[in-house]
């Protein structure tokens, strides 16, 4: 195929039993996550998917085929939302667990975004609300591409990523490669109302939740703050706080917190936290 | 990364138990292989690969790490021998078998070359003998990558495909895809001293194992006879028959014999086969 710009590329593996259960979640579902993840992650370096590669290991079982293509059609179903083809593949069967790899190919007019671009001074945004994607939202994750074809038309980035791990701890991972620490403002932290329903059964808070989850998949990026005024009218660009020196820091009315950059410890149980 | 040309793009996946036995092959010599089929896909489009990415599904172990580093060893040293950087991918473990995902991106000049290409009158070459792999070629396999650069500046190809299912086999996949036949010379397929000797185990003709062992990873393919004339004093252009209307012949001194497209059937008992 013809490319213009600059070559990305990304791959990810989603296995049985780690990444999803073959009992909670059904084949078109795992099949519309491991292409998730993948456009997700062109999507975190600014780029525009154009093409994905499938490479699937299937147990074998009598109902193999029907799972497959169930697994194929979730496959194609997400690429196709982002008009994306998949033009090649790979298909094993063996008496393991079900293994799914996914490669996307992307392209971006100039240099990648990368996690290591934040700079001192820089605001820090979040595309959306987090927290509690383990209640489903995990298994039908929406890739950030259009979002961040808009941001990157609006303003210039330094940084970016998605969240997988959770919203501190991929900020965490900003933070390392960049060589720098973040404020975060308690009450700008956009909460998913899927966190305020989880926070009900853990014990735990709203923002922990929305701060500490994993899979949301919505992207955190940083700009100057001179570009961050170009994003004031644009929807997905929640300013949530700052990158300083060192640490990250957690402020709110009663006034700062160090925060792990890991996530937060789960004995975590400061009340009233940013409700 | 930069790019010219056309991209190419390709990924296969080896799993334990199927691509491979832990018992009878080092992690170095799975992590060569799993790149070496890959590679050996670029060239069969008559690419020149550029980069690659690596999708690791580790069983967990105690040595599991060190079984890693080797694997990985292996993937870096085949492709480094091809000035090839590996530019991503994503490690998981699991309670499961080994599985290895790669993919492989490359370049050319020209539309990719494909197994469709043959035409009547087409005179079919491969680079180099056949047969009896299994006895350990097979984990060393070399994707005949520079042999195809140098094909391609000699010749315009019009079609070609890697052996790993088997000389007929593959030779078949272009026929079919081509709508064509072929009449192969039993005098001039070339023999590799592994099918000699693994024909003295096996009771078959050492010609029989060349036209049906796989995973061989030479290249088969199809020039116009005006092309192949070019060829005369290239190595590895080894001409070994012609496309024909339809069907797959065997013609030897005795006369001609149809053989079948996926391979010699294993009852195949005719001796004195073209040795």
């Amino acid at each position: 195929m013809p490319t213009t710009g600059k070559l990305l590329v990304t791959t990810d593996v989603l296995t049985q039993g780690i990444d999803f259960l073959l009992d909670q979640a059904s084949p078109r579902q795992i099949g519309r996550k491991a292409m998730a993840v993948n456009l997700s992650d062109i999507a975190a370096m600014g780029g525009r998917a154009t093409a994905a590669l499938v490479g699937l290991v299937l147990p074998q079982s009598p109902s193999i085929a029907e799972f497959a293509r169930e697994l194929y059609l979730g496959l194609e179903e997400m690429a196709g939302e982002f008009g994306i083809p998949i033009v090649g593949g790979d298909t094993n069967s063996w008496p393991g667990g079900l293994v799914v790899s996914v490669t996307v190919l992307g392209e971006r007019a100039g240099a990648p975004l990368l996690r290591s671009g934040a700079k001192l001074g820089d605001a820090i945004f979040i595309t959306g609300p987090c927290g509690g994607s383990i209640l489903g939202r995990h298994l039908n994750a929406r890739p950030r591409l259009n979002e961040i074809e808009q941001l990157i038309g609006s303003a210039t980035l330094n940084s970016c990523i998605d969240i997988s791990d959770g919203l501190t701890a991929d900020l965490g991972h900003i933070l390392d490669a960049s060589g720098c620490g973040a404020m975060l403002d308690a009450d700008a932290i956009p909460i998913h109302p899927d966190a305020q329903l989880l926070a009900r059964q853990s014990g735990t808070s709203p923002l922990h939740h929305a701060l500490t989850d994993g899979e949301d998949f919505e992207l955190i990026f940083t700009t100057s703050e001179a570009e961050a005024v170009k994003l004031i009218n644009v929807p997905h660009a929640i300013r949530i706080g700052t990158i300083v020196e060192s640490g990250l820091w957690l402020r709110d009315s009663t006034g700062v917190t160090p925060l792990q950059p890991q996530g937060w410890t789960h004995d975590f149980t400061r009340p009233n936290h940013g409700q």
